[in-house]
């Protein structure tokens, strides 16, 4: 996939800087583990510092000291999950911030200006998520609507002059509905330009019902386009992503559970802040090219976690990111080598999700 | 100044690792700084995660993944200052934790055993460190009792066999009184083999009684060891203390306030949380050399801390500890060019302490 900032290399996982930072990691750190591509979100930026103080500094690339491409997502999501006093009209979402309750109003418009003042390679379009245990009613109302703002997100991206070269990804929805999710996709293809995400999924809903929806839009992908599944980074998930055809994935997990004191391994999670660990002097994962893996072992950063020093998720996000990335530079590999099924049987069977 | 896992080159600044970590820097990062050496408590690392698993991890150098010199205080000055419940005797200080209240008992001889099981290059020896405002009566009977307790240190350190090689550092004493202070050097000297350590200064006293002490000293120091200021880490007194022929100092200072959003500057202190920051876009310092100051500006570190991140609290250490070791790297080659008296006067001249 081709970007401003340069060429990704798909299947991609794509590490989270929320609020302009992946959090706990330096960006040269982040070319150190092989991050291509970093997600951030719109929704926490608009809110704090403002896009204009990023625009202002040249872009978010610039702001944040990171020269790789950039994806922002289009506050969406973070509308429908953290914000409070909802209120959805066609014309857009009137809501709370999180922080100081204070009111904002985001449309299909401001979404696109505000990434416009960030200057990802990437911008998200402007959905309406709807819960995964709604009704079909629901969920083809959400879908509909989002179509309807995907078409003013275009709109809006076409207009004028702007200051940085970007593309925009449509969004498929249509809930846990697999009629909704094929049609959301029929009508969403035609204003896709170089790739597309998947939302409102894993959000709450069961891994098979997750699969499923994938299975059903499987045979509907057109080849030329990236398919980005949004909010995903589980090993199993993103192993069973691939194999369903999914490009591109996102998600803080990695960094949530290393501040938490957990390590991701290929036989599954290692609660490194355990007892059990505090005279373990192997790596967190033999094997493992990372950084904190080559120099340290689990007893010192299970004693990093147990007097709360900062290094001990510095280290344990730089493993579970470099994990993660490993594991999609190995599946990119499987994939060109045409053995991706082989793959696929070694990981089920030492991979143990509890 | 020779040590088993290195030369150091003073005048030095040595970061402090408390609990086995320059809090928030990786020791790679440490290396790109000029961090030549780096000072760890013996009082926090006795009591988490034990020097014994440290000792089974090959020392302190190969647990903490920092194969440059590190000097361990005795824990004397943590059983002064952060323990509670203290029972002092010539045997040695009974203690409360300040973690969980637990009862222990520390001696000249546990002091030296917990840093032979530590391994650091320079070890301190067990010392009473008096008030600030203590009466003479009681700052002779503390200087007496240091060296009391030194010589038994010294006893424990030739004893028997030891797994690392390590050199003492005496430590003078003698409170706030010149007399006490000359007595105490004079009777520490016979112990000295590579340098010793000026205890009981920067504990509560104005800055002008500080440098009393070091003039009242100076006539009396031997060229051929090493001077340790302890506890000193401001940028002015840093220069005070070269000044007066001090060889090293060690201070939390600089990672303290950078965790507090402050940078240190050769202009004095910038508070870089402060809302002014919110739009200025040039680096920390200009000039710097540091990996923050090279790659973001102050309006996005300021954003990092304004949301709590914690690479706000990362760059800002590098860059204080860079600050820091970088004027020590200007005043040794001031020193070697017989120009230290201009270096003087240009740094009084810019530098504001407020």
């Amino acid at each position: 996939m081709r970007t401003p900032y340069g060429e990704v290399k798909t299947p991609v996982f794509m590490p989270v800087g929320t609020q302009a930072t992946v959090k706990a990691v330096l960006p040269r750190d982040l070319y150190e583990i092989g991050a291509q591509i970093i997600l951030s979100n719109t929704y926490h930026l608009h809110l704090r510092p403002g896009s204009e103080v990023i625009k202002e500094a040249g872009g978010l690339h610039k702001f944040m000291g990171y020269d790789r491409p950039i994806l922002t997502d289009s506050g969406g999501y973070q509308v429908f999950s953290l914000a409070t006093l909802r209120k959805i009209s066609d014309e857009g979402v009137e809501f709370s911030s999180h922080i100081d309750g204070a009111r904002h109003f985001l449309t299909p418009e401001e979404a696109i200006r505000i990434q416009n003042n960030l200057g990802s390679d990437i911008m998200m379009a402007f959905d309406e998520c709807a819960p995964h245990d709604c009704g079909h009613d629901y969920a083809r109302e959400a879908m509909e609507r989002t179509l309807r703002w995907l078409a003013r997100c275009c709109e809006e991206t076409s207009r004028g002059e702007k200051p940085f070269k970007q593309v925009l990804f449509p969004i498929v929805q249509g809930g846990m509905f697999a009629d909704l999710r094929v049609e959301s996709l029929e009508k969403t293809l035609p204003y896709v330009k170089v790739g597309f995400g998947i939302g409102g999924l894993s959000v709450g809903e069961p891994k098979h019902k997750m699969y499923e929806i994938l299975d059903a839009l499987y045979p509907h992908y057109p080849k030329e386009f990236a398919r980005y599944l949004m909010g995903v980074g589980s090993a199993d998930c993103l192993v069973e992503g691939v194999m369903r055809g999914i490009d591109m994935f996102d998600c803080v997990l990695p960094t949530r559970i290393a501040r938490n004191g957990t390590a991701m391994t290929r036989n599954g999670k290692l609660v490194i802040r355990n007892a059990v660990f505090k005279e373990d002097y192997q790596p967190i994962e033999c094997g493992c090219d990372c950084y904190a893996c080559r120099n340290f072992t689990r007893a010192y950063i299970r004693h990093l976690l147990s007097v709360d020093e900062i290094l001990g998720a510095m280290l344990l996000s730089l493993h579970n990111l470099r994990f993660l990335i490993r594991l999609m530079e190995e599946m990119r590999s499987a994939v060109l080598t045409d053995s991706f099924m082989d793959f696929y049987r070694d990981f089920a069977d030492s991979f143990i999700d509890f």
